[in-house]
């Protein structure tokens, strides 16, 4: 393929976009749920496509844990149908009237979603993110150009295959779902340079990726950054209850962006909450790293460094920081967190008042997991992921977060004095 | 000025920025009202340094028109008052529950209004701007880098000081409201890269502005591009009322991007819209230019050619296009508008509906000019422009349009199983 190829392929993808965004909704469903039913029926050509990328990957001696990202098998085909399905029983987006009004002049005023356009997806390893992101895209009436990882390639061609033929089989223009056959670096640039075609850029993956596309984009982007997420245990915690949300921050899924990273204690309570704590976090194998503070009480544990609060370990670690007050915490919060997720543990209305309103973190909680920052934790439904950019969404982003907003204006000849 | 030193400034600018994200509405208010006054009590001075902007415009023969825009005389003087008073009237949004709803589990989720940070505009020669855009940041918290044209520099050097002068005497950080001292182009090139450090950067201007933002930002852009503006006249319209909005749209206030570019008119209805629209438009100095079909009725009339069709006259100029459906209408609006302003006049629903379905622009109308798509008029109150991007605000954006929104979970415990 050549490197200006792109351009033609976001072309065909845009013409074909006007005929998606005013589809019905029980079209659309429809097709979603044909595209699950094809995944099904296509398993095992799916799985022979698959093997091809699991053989290059074992041939490259690439890790377990990203080699098993990779893998398409029966039960995570059987996901991705599911996906798709659950995508159609979720209200469409499209047409919904956000707001209206009427003004003295007698206009009619209304904010009606549309959608986007053409969405430019650029990921990395796991192949199921072609058919969720393609699902989400198609509900909300966006055409879509999945940009994937060279370790997928196969899987990723396959799968778009496969809705395409579901698309032309409905009468609709395959290029709405297009996989970009290709996975050369400078293709992807010359792919974020047609502002003119497409419409948003959404990155998904690690911060090679994410400065790469930001480097690069002459296109608006939404991120999915990293989360440097903090629970900050407040002088009137519930003990048991913050230990238990700590707990469930860093243990449940350690890989995820949601994750706890890092702990601040208030020094009032530190010497009662951080013990219990360390034996609850020591019995599921989590290494603590501390502040002098938080080391007078656990002794024995590593010193955590500068580098420490502002890492995203996705793993088993998590740094615990003692403070004087809650306007520390929330200083150390903003100095070192990536504005992603916080939840304060307090019984004190005020402090978590303050807590919230003070920062700016894409989702703030009081006495929860910050594990709940999530689109379908939250209520949205699916997801295409978490916007760490405020500009347009910020937080999880679901159907809604993939449309704009477009004025109607209903008059009866009114022109302008 | 160094060109890195737009780093030092923008760093300022955003460590001031959450003071500012957290001040309340009273204080802002009272701010924005002592801005206000401080303007008025400083006429002599800012005159006497538009007055050095406006000597170097004369030296270098710049045109009339570009000059008027530069001039501050009493009565702009009091219009940027005026506007201040008016923004520390509006609601301010920060703060405000957008939506808000119980999960299963008992998790009490809401959507808050908060800040964008740090906006950076990016304008020509008005100097207008530099109050009317700092008063619309200030009042949705937002801290603001304005970087004005070259032309009017002494002037916008005046106005932030003197606003800056109101936030020192306020006990608020000076630099929420920072002039970039410099026009250097280097140094915006510099502003634009500073993606950790600025949010938002709105341009205000024309082509050659829009293109060089949208060419070397590393910071979201969300532009204020041109409008070339379609009234469609369909084969039901009233004659009297589509001769009436096109009259409007065109001259009315023909150097603005809502006003009027292309008329499209149904041929079964051209015959007898025509010769009235063209004797109302003459009489106003208007200059015709037409397809075959309408050449054929208003014989003389000079050609219209492709470039017409996609052009932004902001002058007394319209281009005319017979055609056969409202389907050859929304092609050619497709084809050739840019995504701003549509008005549709007609007596038959169904046409409207279709034409609001079928077309993207920010702002659709049924029946009313197309000066309309404008926040004052649609009832946001001021606005700082009106956004030809499709991602976060779409069409006028007012106090709300620069404001993101987080999640605000409220629990009792709650973990993730």
């Amino acid at each position: 393929m050549k490197t200006n190829s792109i351009k033609k392929l976001a072309a065909q993808c845009q013409q074909a976009a006007p005929q998606l965004a005013t589809l019905d909704s029980d079209k659309k469903n429809l097709i979603l749920k044909a595209m699950a039913e094809s995944l099904l029926a296509n398993r095992a050509l799916i799985s022979q496509e698959n093997a091809k990328d699991l053989r290059a990957a074992e041939k490259q001696k690439l890790k377990n844990a990203f080699i098993d990202r990779l893998v398409l098998n029966e039960k995570r085909i059987e996901e991705m149908a599911k996906g798709l399905e659950e995508v159609a029983d979720l209200p469409d987006p499209v047409g919904k009237i956000v707001s209206s009004w009427t003004r003295p002049n007698g206009l009619e005023v209304a904010k009606v979603r549309i959608p986007l356009g053409v969405i430019g997806v650029i990921y990395e390893s796991r192949p199921n993110v072609t058919v969720d992101a393609a699902g989400l895209c198609f509900k909300s009436g966006n055409a879509v150009i999945l940009r994937g990882g060279s370790e997928a390639i196969h899987s990723n061609k396959i799968l778009g295959k496969i809705l395409q033929d579901v698309l032309k089989k409905n009468q609709v223009n395959p290029s709405v779902v297009t996989v970009v056959p290709s996975t050369d670096r400078k293709m992807m640039v010359e792919m974020l340079k047609l502002s003119g075609l497409i419409d948003l850029i959404i990155p998904r993956g690690g911060e090679g990726l994410m400065k790469f596309v930001e480097e690069h984009s002459k296109i608006p982007v939404v991120k999915h950054d990293k989360g440097v997420c903090t629970v900050f245990v407040d002088e009137t915690a519930d003990i048991d209850m913050a230990v238990h949300i700590v707990e469930n921050g860093k243990v449940q899924r350690p890989g995820v962006c949601n994750a706890v990273e890092n702990v601040v204690v208030h020094e009032k309570i530190s010497a009662r909450f951080l013990p219990p704590m360390a034996a609850a976090l020591g019995a599921r194998g989590v290494e603590l790293r501390g502040d002098e503070g938080t080391q007078k009480i656990l002794e024995g544990i590593k010193k955590a460094t500068r580098k420490d609060w502002s890492t995203e370990y996705l793993d088993l670690i998590l740094s615990v920081k003692t403070v004087a007050s809650l306007d520390e915490a929330i200083d150390f919060i903003r100095t070192y967190g990536s504005h992603h997720t916080e939840s304060i543990i307090t019984q004190n209305r005020q402090n978590a008042e303050k807590f919230i309103r003070a920062l700016d973190s894409s989702c703030v909680l009081v006495n929860a997991s910050t594990r709940f920052n999530d689109g379908g934790q939250l209520g949205l439904g699916a997801e295409i992921g978490i916007s760490t950019t405020k500009l347009h969404a910020y937080g999880p982003m679901g159907l809604e977060e993939l449309t704009a907003t477009k004025f109607v204006v209903h008059g009866s000849g009114q022109v302008r004095g």
